[in-house]
């Protein structure tokens, strides 16, 4: 019996103890964050299942993981010896979790912490008279070594030197909100909203800048609810909480959530809580179901998404600084791998992440990188989600193509590129996939829309060269990119999926369009945009987007009849513009390289 | 005191009368039809004032009418000396009428059968505490020679010649919507869905082939609520009653309707009824809401718009050759129109439109225009709505634009074209605008999406080359067309506005941006196209555009660069094909013209 039989086997002997006949247990933190703290990561203690998506369930007589296509292959090989099977999810004739339990259970337990509200609504429509038992922190006494809620130190922006508004000035904006809005106060759940709201950073979750938190704002008070760290602080952590109690921001403790929104009910009487069931766990949720009275509760999107996301004048300015840091790292890093593969060198798809990351991590400011580094080379890249080994990673080769998709955080934002590098001869399928993919990126470059218009609308320019070949992508065209925050943030984003957020000036974008062939290649370019006002005509007001990103595209595998001359144009001024801003920066020798790079084609 | 007023002194006697404070006439007929017959045309008896868009408020000191800006000169020179004051609507700060009735009435009388439910929910909301007194026909008693309901001939589709599927068909994929749908009757107001279920044609509203009338269909009967026509039939109708009580249609006197939905609540008990109400009066809207238990009313989008806008393959065949037909006409129409400016002939837009509607009646099959002709010169094309006066309409001269918007109803289908002719020489801003417009037309032709793309996911591409040098149109790109039926149908759009429905093969709509300067000139290239099936890769299911009108596109005012190569290539492609199919249908002198009109370019 391995680790995971015997973790299974304890868990069903507390079941029938219980009178269970069931235990979901999903992938997320309390805050619905992209990447859970280790405390959270239940299905890889129960499993040894690592993917980023996966749900388990488990009843008295069969173990199941559910999870989508990307991690078939790895879930195959890592359920191995579990008795755990695995359940492909977004396949034809799928049968997802609620339909697989309907006639399976009916008292089925959670951990009402790690669960969405969603999910759990659709489990209780599926399954006639489920009785749902939440146990918050359920696997604790099994899992005895389970790791603590992340306590990292936390830090204040410093608005003047690095951007944005002061906290005092956004809560006085929330509290508008509030009265526009008629509610009395707003809870606060995700992390990222929290830590751009109290201009507060951490390091809590993997690289997204956060603490794990609750965030309570009423007209008269702020509770930020929030591990302390036992009894001694972290110096950092002291100073902020001193900064924050000076605005007036209390400091109470994370688990003290629930008892301060049952005494929020209870001395408030009729007031009202407004709060956004998308990034709420179920159990929060029914605690405020269970205490406020129906009509005192306001579900709804949280405002601080949009506000977020529309960059201020300071912010706006500091990330063009920023993605020309960001591109000199980017040159360096693309000069190097050119000349060592060039030389003989053995490169591996590892090495090379290692040393993007090195040559990011001297730029000043610099906090961590934004996302795992997504090195591949050939086949590898057309898995989109590709987590380059340590071990056994490909070695780069003088031809075909290397994809590198990654991006930093720094005290002035945070960024994301993707180059897709053809290392040396390329095949006419390579060359006229990655034309096509290029051509659509930069068609939606040179867009200009009326205010008003969304991602939505804009999305079928970035598709069209591809379309017309029969070609398509499956992920989204664009995703907003938070500011010294997550890497990907709403409100808005560029989608085949309808999204009714109008793209508005001051909004940061990425631009991104792919186009993956299994076992042979992967293409993506990515520039990240900034959404601009761009004049007034008797027909309208104009926006369209300035390229923030600050590295050029390499020319050598471009079919130009496929590209067409507007296009064409559009990137030999993007190369040469990028010429003219890195070169004063770069080592000469780098400098002339890229001179040589950013030739007109 | 002019009639108006006269006819405004005695409504007020009238009001006086029975404690009304206000009523509110609308411009719509019982089934909210594009073009309302005279019986309904209440705003012209009342006011004197004929554009297509109005609404009158009458109270007892103030008489006005809601218009928007396509007939604000109009509405002033005809309101003249009734009393009637303007009241501007879709302009900035404008007022409503249940804004401006919100502290002006409290007791306020329509016709219901002439106002749309929306419109007095709208109402209702606005106004605190308003009652509001339905009086259907209240205008007949002072309207002495009001005339009545039309009556026209009726004629049934023969469907092997003609196209579309047997009406018992349709009715039973109705009632299997019905199971599935677990409703037991349907109620269809709008005329367009009943022409279209029972294949039935009238003339009993201009332009549109339709007949007056409700339509009931349960799992036992097909009631069809029509006027009959007095004591005597006229033969065709006769034929056409005897084939749809073949097919188990019950004809029923068309005033009718209300008893039989009070009978059918009564007898039906908790039988359920399905209605759509955005076509439905308030009047009837009202009698189902008393009647019906309040669980038993299901109010939805019809099922019948969509199913109606998917053309079969028999109509589809039938509406290649009809747009060819119409080609033909189109023509022989510019060629005329061309030699006669030419020759310094005196043309006026009347005449041209004339002369138009003379060529098409020629064609077999033709049954009408599909709308009045817009026969527009110079300044007057940039009126999107212009309507040609048969007194003191423009010359049309032989220097720059000259806009013509027509179409035929055919029993082979409905067609509908815009050309813009070049009469000499032309400004450079009329070409760029003239270029631009048709770049956008041939973006959009040319695109290839996956199946569910909707339109306005495509609408951007035939805004974008205008968008980019900040101009921009006013109204859709795309509308459906009906199959001889409405000009302008649902489902499906190509809008700068949402709308979910994706664009399915067999689905035929019209693809014609515009570019309209005030005082200067109008421009709109207008192609109909046909979604068509286009293929599968390994990426997906594809769907393009096959265009189906059939008339070139004149060169002489395009600016090549900025066309493009691919748009240019397009249009070279597209006016050969159209010379290859017209020039053996045409007089020896208007194809060895044309075959000039299309020479590469």
């Amino acid at each position: 019996m391995n680790i995971y039989q015997d973790r299974i086997a304890r868990l069903r002997e507390h079941m029938l103890l219980q009178g269970w006949d069931a235990v979901v247990i999903g992938g997320s933190d309390p805050h619905s964050s992209e990447y859970p703290a280790p405390r959270w990561q239940h299905v890889k203690w129960l499993t040894g299942f690592t993917g980023e998506a996966g749900d388990v369930v488990i009843t008295h007589d069969h173990a199941g993981l559910w999870t989508d296509s990307r991690y078939f292959i790895q879930a195959v090989q890592q359920l191995e010896g579990t008795g755990v099977e695995l359940h492909k999810t977004r396949v034809p004739g799928a049968v997802g979790i609620p339909e697989w339990l309907s006639d399976r259970a009916k008292v089925v337990a959670i951990d009402g912490l790690c669960q969405s509200v969603d999910f759990i609504q659709e489990l209780c429509e599926s399954v006639q008279g489920i009785h749902i038992i939440d146990r918050p922190n359920m696997l604790s006494h099994l899992w005895e070594d389970r790791p603590e809620v992340p306590v990292t130190p936390i830090t204040t922006l410093d608005v003047e030197s690095f951007g944005g508004r002061q906290r005092m000035e956004k809560i006085e904006w929330l509290r508008k909100w509030m009265m526009l809005n008629e509610v009395d106060s707003v809870l606060l759940s995700s992390l990222d909203e929290i830590a751009w709201l109290l201009n507060v950073r951490g390091s809590d979750i993997d690289y997204n800048p956060l603490v794990i938190s609750y965030l309570v704002v009423t007209f008269e008070s702020v509770k930020w609810y929030v591990r302390r760290g036992g009894e001694t602080l972290d110096p950092d952590t002291e100073d902020s909480f001193a900064e924050l109690a000076a605005d007036g921001v209390d400091i109470e403790e994370y688990i003290g959530i629930c008892p301060a929104l049952e005494m929020l009910a209870e001395y408030g009487q009729m007031s009202k809580i407004f709060t956004d069931p998308s990034s709420l766990n179920y159990h929060i949720y029914t605690t405020i179901c269970e205490t406020f009275a129906e009509d005192c509760v306001v579900m709804g999107t949280s405002p601080v998404i949009l506000e977020k996301s529309v960059k201020t004048a300071s912010e706006i300015e500091n990330l063009r600084q920023t993605f020309i840091d960001d591109g000199v790292a980017m040159e360096c890093f693309l000069y190097w791998l050119e000349r060592e593969v060039a030389a003989g060198h053995e490169v591996t798809e590892w090495e090379a992440s290692v040393k993007l990351t090195s040559l990011r991590s001297q730029i000043p400011g610099y906090r961590g990188d934004s996302f795992e580094n997504i090195s591949a080379y050939g086949p590898h890249a057309a898995l989109p989600h590709y987590s380059t080994p340590q071990e056994g990673s490909a070695v780069i080769e003088p031809r075909g193509l290397y994809l590198v998709d990654s991006g930093g955080q720094y005290l002035t934002g945070t960024t994301d590129i993707t180059r897709t590098v053809p290392m040396g001869e390329c095949t006419y399928k390579e060359k006229e996939d990655y034309t096509l993919v290029l051509k659509g990126m930069i068609d939606l470059s040179m867009a200009v829309f009326p205010r008003g218009t969304t991602g939505h609308q804009l999305d079928a320019l970035a598709r069209m060269p591809l379309w017309k070949a029969g070609r398509n992508f499956g992920h989204g065209t664009g995703h907003g990119i938070g500011y010294y925050l997550c890497v990907h943030e709403g409100s808005q984003s560029i989608r085949y999926q309808a999204n009714p957020q109008p793209l508005l000036p001051g909004m940061v974008t990425s631009n991104e369009p792919g186009l993956y062939r299994e076992g042979c290649h992967g293409i993506r370019h990515e520039n990240i945009v900034l959404c601009r006002e761009s004049g007034q005509t008797e027909f309208g007001d104009w926006l369209s987007f300035e390229t923030l990103t600050c590295c050029h595209i390499d020319t050598s595998a471009i079919l130009p009849e496929l590209l067409g001359p507007e296009a064409l144009a559009w990137l030999n001024d993007y190369n040469a513009r990028v010429y003219g801003t890195l070169a004063p920066l770069l080592p000469v020798e780098v400098a002339h390289w890229l001179k040589h790079k950013t030739l007109k084609s």
